[in-house]
């Protein structure tokens, strides 16, 4: 088998730091999702470019499929090692190299959570703003162009990566992009391994663009008797171009899990959850306005977090409901959709959502990033039935259909990796092929994390 | 010859909207630029995606190079066809499809103007922002990845165009992106398309990101002793977080020229010209906190422009720099440099390029975008003096290598064309061999725009 043969190679050079131990096989490979464990057959944990070079060398030569493995959060089987061969995990390249004050930006390693790079630049008065509910790696979520409660203000990874060091199939390493904020100097190379989910090449550093911490930052949460008054309140307010930070959607069954986990003791009805960030001025102005429209949709019991524990515990609530959801009935799994709509669109495809679980008996609350016109809804699912997991996926697959025939997309940030793999042809038409053209070019030997994202090689 | 055997087949397709006339050749053979003219071998303004599309499988079939032609205002060559071949004119493809003000989203055509967009959208209560000095077309600025005065609040087209329509080498017609504000649903083709100066295919369709037209404006200008105060008050202003909407730098020489080309009555000192966007309390707030910033830096004389006619005049002054520029040396033409350098720089970097200038005895004013770090300084020589276009053309090759040293690029905006391909070697290194593979993945003939931004063909 191409694994053995390579084995005595990749050992050679990364020593106790490559395994074939079945607890490390196990530990990377299986993830939240619904997919079953399957083990890489290697496991290798580089510290350096050089040696991610090496190992890509070496695989390439025995046509060893390599996937990269972050923080192994991602929801659609993307860091599985479906067909085997090697997991390089970057866990032991973790580290900040520089930040650059003057100039907002930092070069990181892509094994860094966002966590520990937040923590790290408290000090400097800037921050890294894209936060996906896990405390994903900064490689990850540049792989799966990530995004989350602050997308609507600052962005998604899409933006908030300046350049990259990328390891390509064959070993070589290219640089992408400058330190300049912006560029015409040819195709954007950035922008096309970002989102690539590892199947283009391996991202051993990243050029991230810091933004300041705002001076000051106000929180709310704001309660709706209805779904549409709450999503329509959003499109209002992204239409009349006020300046969220952040503005989050949940359902009343969310609020129901967050009075119980967390005793948020809210209305169990539909909330917004806000934040604004600028000046003292700033902020009270754009809150001032938020609060006009939302008594236009008959919102009502507005909670205001200004004092930062607050605030943290309002966040910490959000960035835990998927756990929170799960905790709400023991044992359970979930299948997590993630369709994005325009925000026209966006109440209709919230109220079809809710509509078609009741009709079809299926728990699974409703959460997003509704200002980008992106939101989730958890599908619980025993994983002992698997007719359930049947019902659960069938809810799911009707979901997406709907946004594209909004004109939406079958995932706003959580990607494709295997898992979305069938709404390719149907989203793209023929650029998916074009998407085969360019891993082909890039990855003739479909050795990169092959079966996930693009057409399979023929 | 490829071109007369593929004639018969153009002219059937699209009857007398194809052309050989030589008027027609030559008026697309030119440019703004240093280059000869190089007119192409044929004309044609198709009316439809499909007259495209068919345009593309007879040159594909024939081998006859297309170029795209948008308002013909690139400034590195882009749209001459210095290999001949077919040059494919989208000015009778210039509608806006659709405007859709719920979403802030527009369907052009991508022969529309700018200024022609923004004259529609009036109404609207939304407006496009980037730019460019020239009055370029939607699909020419796409391809260039254009920017201008104002995309230091609202990013250039790389963060303005959502999706695309494209007719690919061999004739097939693609769409990229969807109506979602964002997606992770595969490769990013909507960004490898832009700034792709037509090498991978025609764009035929973009759907555009709009924004609200901004409550309350305000602009200002201000005068400072030294260019260093000057860029260094706009450094500042970034790091504080201060949302500049258009911060644009000009030096003694180009405020010398709007004297005398439009009786400004300003001091001919450096200036900063600058505008906020917003409600009108922010705006205030903004603009009390810039001026402190720019009493720090010894800045004085500031004239504020609120009402719109006087805005209006500030920003025509701006926009017809160049030809006002131009006009101080009758009978000059100019290099029109373009470099971007990482903030921290750019006070060094605007420093050493007059040094450089004054040193060698070239007369070119600066000005640029310097939010973005992006200055241009333009080097006026006499088109009957090669000896002088020489020491132009290498004055503006020095530039370009100290933005490189400085982690810069050798373009912020205006693009490779074939005037600045001798530095992607140097800039992006092996990463230029990869552009190279995505061009020959894309166009294997190498008919699209052949000889520009790529490495050459083998
Ligand atoms: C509770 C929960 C909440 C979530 N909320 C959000 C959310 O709000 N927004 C959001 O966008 N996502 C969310 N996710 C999904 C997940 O966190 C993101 O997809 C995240 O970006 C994955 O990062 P990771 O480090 O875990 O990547 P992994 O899962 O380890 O890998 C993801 C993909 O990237 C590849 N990869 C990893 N590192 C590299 C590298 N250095 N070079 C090349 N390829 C690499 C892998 O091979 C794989 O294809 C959530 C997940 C959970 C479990
Ligand atoms: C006075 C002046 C000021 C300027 N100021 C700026 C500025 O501030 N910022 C800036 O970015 N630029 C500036 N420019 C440069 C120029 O305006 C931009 O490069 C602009 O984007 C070019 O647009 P165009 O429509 O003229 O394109 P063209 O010159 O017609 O074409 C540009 C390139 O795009 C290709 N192309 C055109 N249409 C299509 C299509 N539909 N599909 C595929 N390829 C196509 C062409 O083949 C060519 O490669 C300035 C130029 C001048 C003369």
């Amino acid at each position: 088998m191409t694994v053995d043969t390579a084995w005595p190679e990749l050992s050679e050079l990364l020593g106790d730091r490559i395994t074939r131990s079945k607890s490390e096989l196990e530990a990377h490979g299986g993830s939240e999702s619904y997919f079953p464990l399957t083990p890489p057959d290697l496991v290798a944990f580089p510290e350096t470019t050089e040696e991610v070079a090496g190992l890509m060398r070496i695989c390439a030569r025995h046509g060893v499929p390599v996937v990269g493995w972050g923080a192994g959060t991602s929801l659609e089987g993307q860091a599985q090692a479906f067909q085997g061969g090697l997991c390089v995990d970057f866990a032991r390249m973790n580290r900040i190299i520089e930040v650059a004050q003057g100039d907002m930006d930092a070069r990181v390693q892509p094994g860094l959570t966002r966590e520990a790079l937040n923590d790290e630049l408290r000090a400097t008065g800037l921050f890294f703003p894209v936060d996906p509910g896990a405390n994903a790696s900064i490689g990850g979520m540049a792989s799966t162009r990530a995004s989350g409660t602050t997308a609507v203000r600052y962005g998604t990874m899409r933006d908030n990566v300046l350049g990259l060091e990328v390891v390509l199939a064959d070993g070589r390493i290219i640089r992408t992009g400058t330190r300049a904020r912006k560029s015409s100097a040819g195709y954007d190379l950035t922008g096309l391994f970002v989102g690539a989910e590892g199947t283009l090449g391996l991202i051993t550093e990243l050029t991230l663009r810091l933004h300041g911490q705002p001076e000051a930052i106000t929180a709310a949460v704001c309660a709706f008797d209805t779904i549409g008054g709450a999503v329509r309140a959003v499109t209002d307010a992204i239409q009349m171009g006020i300046p969220m930070a952040r503005i989050e959607f949940v359902d009343a069954a969310t609020v129901a899990v967050f009075n119980s986990y967390a005793d948020a003791g809210l209305d169990e009805v539909p909330h917004l959850m806000i934040e604004f960030h600028g000046s003292p001025g700033s902020v009270a102005e754009d809150a001032a306005v938020f609060g006009d429209i939302v008594a236009d949709h008959a919102g009502r019991g507005f909670q205001w977090a200004t004092d930062p524990e607050d605030r943290k515990a309002l966040w910490t609530l959000r960035h835990h409901a998927y756990w929170a959801i799960l905790a709400s009935r023991p044992g359970a799994r979930a299948v997590v959709t993630d369709i994005c709509v325009p925000i026209s669109r966006l109440a209709e495809a919230v109220e079809a959502t809710q509509a078609d679980l009741e009709a079809h008996g299926i728990a699974g609350p409703i959460l997003g990033h509704v200002g980008d016109g992106n939101f989730h809804a958890i599908l619980m699912f025993d994983p002992a039935d698997a007719a359930e997991l049947g019902r659960v996926k069938a809810a799911a697959d009707r979901l997406v259909s709907r946004a594209l025939d909004m004109g939406g997309t079958a995932t706003g940030e959580h990607g494709i990796g295997i898992g979305k793999k069938g709404f390719m042809q149907r989203e793209h038409g023929e650029a998916w092929s074009v998407m085969g053209a360019l891993k082909r070019a890039l990855d003739p030997e479909n050795i990169l994390n092959p079966g996930k994202l693009a057409p399979d090689a023929n």
